[in-house]
């Protein structure tokens, strides 16, 4: 495998393959580190392997943080036992790009995941790696989406879940826990106090915290979704991302995962520029990117987009970092702005997403009405999560009409609402 | 193309490819016809033609209803353009297995769709054919997953949408409808009611209704379900599948897939014993196989598994005959059982079901149970829709702790919770 280490982000320190995070020496955080040419062969040589693997994430495992390899013959080891995340759709929105007066929008919907999140690919590189390291429980601090993923994955897994979340989360999010026979423990206070007590818990159990001790292996799932772009666009990068901010974990992967492809030889040309999203209500990264501040002030979130909602992003200063190297930005939109690109996406893609993509969308709006996008690029748009899980962002936007299961009420209904179709009857 | 003609099942009558669904001399309802013959190639080369397909149901464009035949080397015509469904995973349940006493289960989870139902593959047949044929407007009456991926798929398309549904319709899926700016019209009835007024408003209008004059190009989307199965299983053919019945028709063109695969060569040995899974709240399908008879007593539905209750099942006669002459049977389970149903497949797979696929999950439980599925078989459960659509089923089956956010009220919530792993603390 192509995974050597554990390396300190900044002091360089090196540590063996095991459950830690932080750097011993210095505090910095750890990250997997990788030699490809233990890989061997050429780029299509590689590119066959790849195509070769099975329709789901694993088929990258020859760069992700596992030392079990990709999946036999038989394709049994990672990708049928569990819950196989990833290869999901990117889908050319011409219909979008048309009303942004865009000429070519692509939409990775990474909510046709099985939890509906792109959580569920960081988790299932955590998972697996736990199953390594013998871990019998796994846990996280989540908003939701990770609770879901990590529920799911431990019962497919057979391992036993623990989930602390903040206690006015989303019900939706919370019976989509619940019922994996995960065990929920609903903290009072927001995320940044849930994290806290999980660092806590972390060190006294032997758990597989997939967020904490967990992190340097799960972090790197994200770069799957590079890796499937590319390969979805025939093996070229796109111009330029919009992706949301949280953490700043998957903005900072995603743009690991097109840089490792390019200097293996599997990609050619200019990365992408990165543009980061974030809510207005809690927009650390995107208030330091307009000040031209190096690292970001802590907040305390109010927003709709509660899947965004970390008021101290831990990768923040890697995120500003990439958002300048690469000529991208971070900005941040209103919470009507965020409804209102939950129903642009609808409306022109069949795509429903939650708050989140709402988030992206209507900053991908922002920046071409800004005219931010040259009209020759090639611009792919991140959906990480789904819409059945934030449905109290759609309540209230339509209408919805009550009638009689009669002809002469439908006719009724047609009259008021003048449907342009009624001028079409027979 | 291998389609030729519509034809009545009862009387034979021949009819043009347009939109019509009810033979004008014996009031039979109408199926697509095909010529086989007219794909031309051996075995090796339709399985090279599917394998170099779209990843998504397209692939299969040259077994289904439609004339623009499979997307061309750019792949932009039916899979890119819309909103592709289809290529859902087929997960081998080894856990669900061993809990049940048998040795090979697979669960084939359409919730992956896009508009998390198998839904997605009946109406993309049918709005392609309505593009084709020229409709402007696309329309359902539905129980609520066909309204979602109505509205989804006219958005994507930029089709004008109708969708008429029973006044109480789950609010979850009435708002993943309304999101996608279709016309929802509420009719105060049940399903039965609803259409019966779309098929008076279908004579009235030049609308494609998907699932009325549409519906002999919509039914044969559910083909693609048995055809990804059989590629998923390296081209063999289950021993057994169990499968949800609502209309009847899933079940009896799931069926309908294998057996043309089968003529084709594609597929050797035996067609599968086919399953019926029904509510008991709704079990007209089930009560009729039960009592030996061969049409179907029309019921009222009274059942939390909604997507089934449907009174008077259009394909109930086909279901029955498909039942016997395959050797498998059609079974009711309570409403309880639907939920542990749910809660078994969640905390076995991973995989957060909606009612029906709660059903499924119960009828092959009490077909372990009772001993009818031999040790060799290779069974194929089917999940057809999403769990975040009926939640109401899931509240209320387990608990949520609330605790401060201290290291100490952990503590005390394990102690209280006996939790095995606190023993493994360190």
């Amino acid at each position: 495998m192509a995974v050597t280490h554990l390396q300190c982000r900044a002091c360089k320190a090196q540590y063996e393959l095991d459950a830690r995070y932080v750097c011993e020496r210095c505090f910095g955080p750890l990250e997997a580190a990788f030699d490809h040419s233990r890989l061997g062969g050429d780029v299509g040589e590689l590119r066959r392997r790849i195509q070769g693997g099975p329709q789901n994430m694993w088929r990258y495992a020859d760069f992700l943080p596992t030392v079990e390899g990709p999946p036999g013959p038989s394709g049994r080891l990672a990708s049928r036992v569990g819950l196989p995340a990833g290869c999901t759709p990117l889908i050319r929105a011409d219909r979008l790009a048309q009303r942004l007066g865009l000429r070519e929008v692509w939409v990775k919907n990474d909510a046709a995941n099985p939890t509906h999140s792109f959580k569920d690919r960081v988790v299932s590189v955590a998972a697996a790696r736990a199953r390594e390291l013998g871990f019998g429980v796994l846990a996280c601090a989540s908003t939701g989406n990770l609770a879901n993923a990590v529920a799911a994955h431990g019962a497919a897994l057979g391992l036993e879940t623990y989930v602390l979340i903040p206690a006015d989360l989303e019900e939706q999010k919370i019976l989509a826990t619940g019922v994996y026979g995960a065990r929920v423990v609903a903290v009072q206070g927001g995320y940044d106090e849930v994290n806290r007590l999980c660092t806590e818990i972390s060190a006294e159990r032997e758990w597989a915290f997939v967020n904490i001790n967990l992190r340097p292996y799960y972090a790197e799932g994200s770069k799957t979704l590079a890796f499937e772009i590319a390969e979805q666009l025939g093996w070229e990068l796109p111009d330029r991302c919009v992706v949301p901010i949280a953490s700043g974990s998957l903005y900072t992967k995603l743009a690991k995962g097109f840089e490792e492809w390019r200097q293996l030889g599997l990609l050619e040309g200019e990365l992408p520029r990165m543009n980061g999203a974030q809510a207005q209500g809690c927009a650390p990264v995107a208030n330091a990117f307009a000040a031209g501040q190096e690292v970001c002030r802590p907040v305390k979130p109010d927003t709709i987009a509660k899947s965004l909602a970390i008021g101290t992003p831990a990768d923040g200063p890697y995120a500003l970092d990439l958002a300048r190297a690469s000529g991208g930005a971070v900005d941040s939109v209103t919470e009507e702005e965020i409804r209102e690109g939950i129903a642009l996406l609808a409306q022109t893609t069949g795509i429903f997403t939650e708050t989140a993509g709402g988030v992206t969308t209507a900053v991908l709006a922002k920046l071409a009405a800004r005219g931010d996008i040259d009209p020759s690029e090639r611009v792919v748009l991140l959906i990480t999560g789904e819409g059945l899980k934030t449905l109290d962002a759609v309540r209230g936007t339509f209408e919805t009409t009550v009638i009689e299961p009669s002809f002469e009420a439908f006719e009724a209904f047609e009259a008021r609402v003048h449907a342009p179709a009624a001028a079409r009857a027979r």
